[in-house]
């Protein structure tokens, strides 16, 4: 038997069957599987919970590379302050979601002329990743006689200790090292375009306060002695984000109080080149990740060498986070129920859940403690609403996407 | 610095310029980039060159899982036996490329009513997956009225020594065990159902001959003993696939020749059982692997603590496999080059290659020696051919698909 990690808090059973919304999951299910069905009254919450805790000049942002879905999107524009974005594409989706144009700003180390125009041409925040993209930036926005909106993403010294994925620290291919900052920030403020400030984004899926405390902290310094090396002021500045959610056994939630807290005290102490700027973080999994299930029919249950393997109609062409196989090197199990029968005692023997694909990688439960799986049951696949449906590869197999539905 | 994979041989240039069919890669990659390109020609060679060493009696199939791009597939109709599928989206494609149903099986651990009914329905063979699988085909043959082809795939002892992915050995999702396969064979026999034979597969990506023959002669021992067994004849056997390409530093191709002429041997010893036998091998990488390139052009080139870093327009969201996040434990790196200075010298310092994506698994070549990169360099990745544009997340961070071309 092995592990899996915790369901996340707030999912309920309405007759034994595990509802999202308030819905069964049979019924969500009726029209077809595999789906993702995403909950809105779990995104107000996630969202109203973060608020709460944060200080109130703390703006929040949804870095919308978790989860595109239009939907979601749409709903999300009217919770957060500003959305992230990562591509042209994505600019294309946040405006139609409603966000203003204003509240979005734009990452990402190769973009190119074309989205760049269209940024600019739009009036959306350029976190620039390089001396020669502010300098294109510049002359597009010469060329269409506007004045770009350009910050600098800083590549920090540092990172969030126990961070599941590292985005500072030594040499990168994000942002500008923090050395090379302050003339190129000179540089923007003296040219015409508006600047916009830093943006500094150490890590991301930290579950330990103090590691995000630390990190905090620290961000906040280094933006500070910029903005002093550099002599400009800072309108704005993107903390980054690195909250994380559990996904695994032994995982616990971040300790949100204890961050808003010391946050709290950073912002009463900060420096005079700071005092007036507008602090925001940018948060993707940790806002929607959780709101999210992945429902997957078993086709057939089958016993080989004395195990037992539920085949679902699902898989890593829709959950490939869930199946290990990314940005994971040691496969662990996401937490996981027969949707149709929540809460009932699991059997003695273990099962094993795959997906329906031809081949060995495609697990998405490797002998897990559940109730007897037959054919025709549901399965839930929790922690699906993040980096989830957008980032598998739907197309192979031939199976194509799941559905997905916010409700 | 850090080595990176064999370049596959045949790959020529003109005026200095990586050459894909005959055509300069700059000239390929005007109308834009990032791009797959597939060499027609490359395909021929190689149907051309296992066809030679290979017995006449075995038949080649395509497993279009490896790449299902239709005018690719349209051309590997024309050059093999027959295509193996997996999925009710694959029957479509195949036999909209013009591949005759009676010589098209699907396998799959996973298949649901709808795709079941599909392919009885249009006379593909089912490479049957369990005893259940079985009865549901059965019950849709007959309310169809039609007999099913069906075969079983059997779920082997052993696998391919040294295979990059085991799918045999042990308790597996895929296939029936050994011992239950001469009753459920017997079954379908005196079905009326049209008994097709035995699909055994053991494994993929080797490049031992001796490990493919020992498989081979593994696999065919097995053949014959479930045939005797069972008391029936076996009219197909689908020897499974196997046949490994070099993807990585020290990788070497497999000796074709060596395997075809054990084959051959082998194939002049067979039990009475097996002595009409039809025989397949089933390829997928192995045909169409190396005939493909991801080309991507270089957006920027900065420096980041001593260390220089190509950003590219493409990325793990095309190629997910180069990045090292698709079935592979230890990152390594594929076979790059400079296309528009192929053979050009390497300079001293080393240089990585990342995409564009905003997410540190977004590597396509750590570290290599390479001529020094510029902006709006072309960049090819090789090897590229197989479970690369379908068995990546298109869909991740908005920059869409990559396009494809037969050459």
């Amino acid at each position: 038997m092995k592990p899996m990690g915790p369901v996340p808090a707030g999912f309920a059973s309405i007759d034994g069957e595990l509802a999202i919304g308030g819905q069964k999951t049979g019924d969500l299910a009726a029209k077809g599987t595999p789906l993702f069905v995403y909950d809105r009254a779990m995104l107000d919450a996630r969202v109203a919970d973060l608020r709460a805790a944060m200080p109130e000049r703390l703006a929040v942002h949804y870095a919308m590379k978790a989860n595109p879905f239009p939907p979601l999107l749409a709903h999300m524009a009217g919770l957060v302050d500003g959305f992230d974005i990562a591509s042209g594409g994505e600019l294309r989706l946040a405006l139609e979601a409603g966000m203003a144009a204003g509240r979005i700003s734009f990452a990402g180390p190769g973009k190119d002329d074309g989205e760049l125009e269209a940024a600019i041409a739009a009036g959306v925040t350029l976190n620039t990743e390089s001396a020669a993209e502010i300098r294109r930036a510049l002359a597009i926005g010469e060329r269409l006689g506007v004045a770009p909106r350009l910050a600098i993403r800083v590549n920090p010294v540092f990172d969030i200790k126990g961070s599941g994925m590292k985005m500072g620290g030594g040499a990168k291919p994000f942002g500008v090292d923090a050395e090379l900052v302050p003339p190129l920030a000179r540089e923007i403020a003296h040219s015409g375009a508006q600047w916009r400030g830093f943006h500094i984004y150490a890590g991301s899926q930290a579950l330990d306060a103090d590691a995000v405390i630390a990190t905090q902290a620290a961000t906040l310094a280094l933006a500070g002695d910029l903005a002093e090396q550099a002599g400009v002021d800072v309108p704005h500045c993107n903390l980054g984000g690195g909250f994380g959610i559990p996904y695994f056994p032994g995982d616990t939630p971040l300790d949100l109080a204890q961050v808003g807290a010391a946050l709290d005290d950073a912002f009463r102490a900060l420096p005079d080149r700071l005092a007036e700027t507008q602090f925001a973080i940018e948060l993707g999994r940790y806002l929607v990740g959780e709101a999210g299930v992945y429902l997957t029919r078993v086709i057939d249950v089958k016993r080989s060498h004395g195990e037992i393997f539920a085949v679902t109609d699902g898989g890593l062409h829709h959950q490939l986070a869930a199946s290990g196989n990314f940005g994971t090197v040691v496969r662990r199990n996401y937490p996981v129920a027969v949707a149709n029968r929540f809460g009932e005692a699991a059997m003695e023997s273990e099962q094993t859940i795959v997906g329906r694909l031809c081949t060995p990688l495609d697990l998405l439960a490797n002998k897990v403690a559940l109730p007897e799986i037959r054919a025709g049951d549901l399965v839930a696949i929790f922690c699906a609403g993040a980096y989830g449906a957008s980032a598998s590869p739907s197309a192979f197999l031939g199976h194509g996407p799941a559905r997905e539905l916010l409700v």
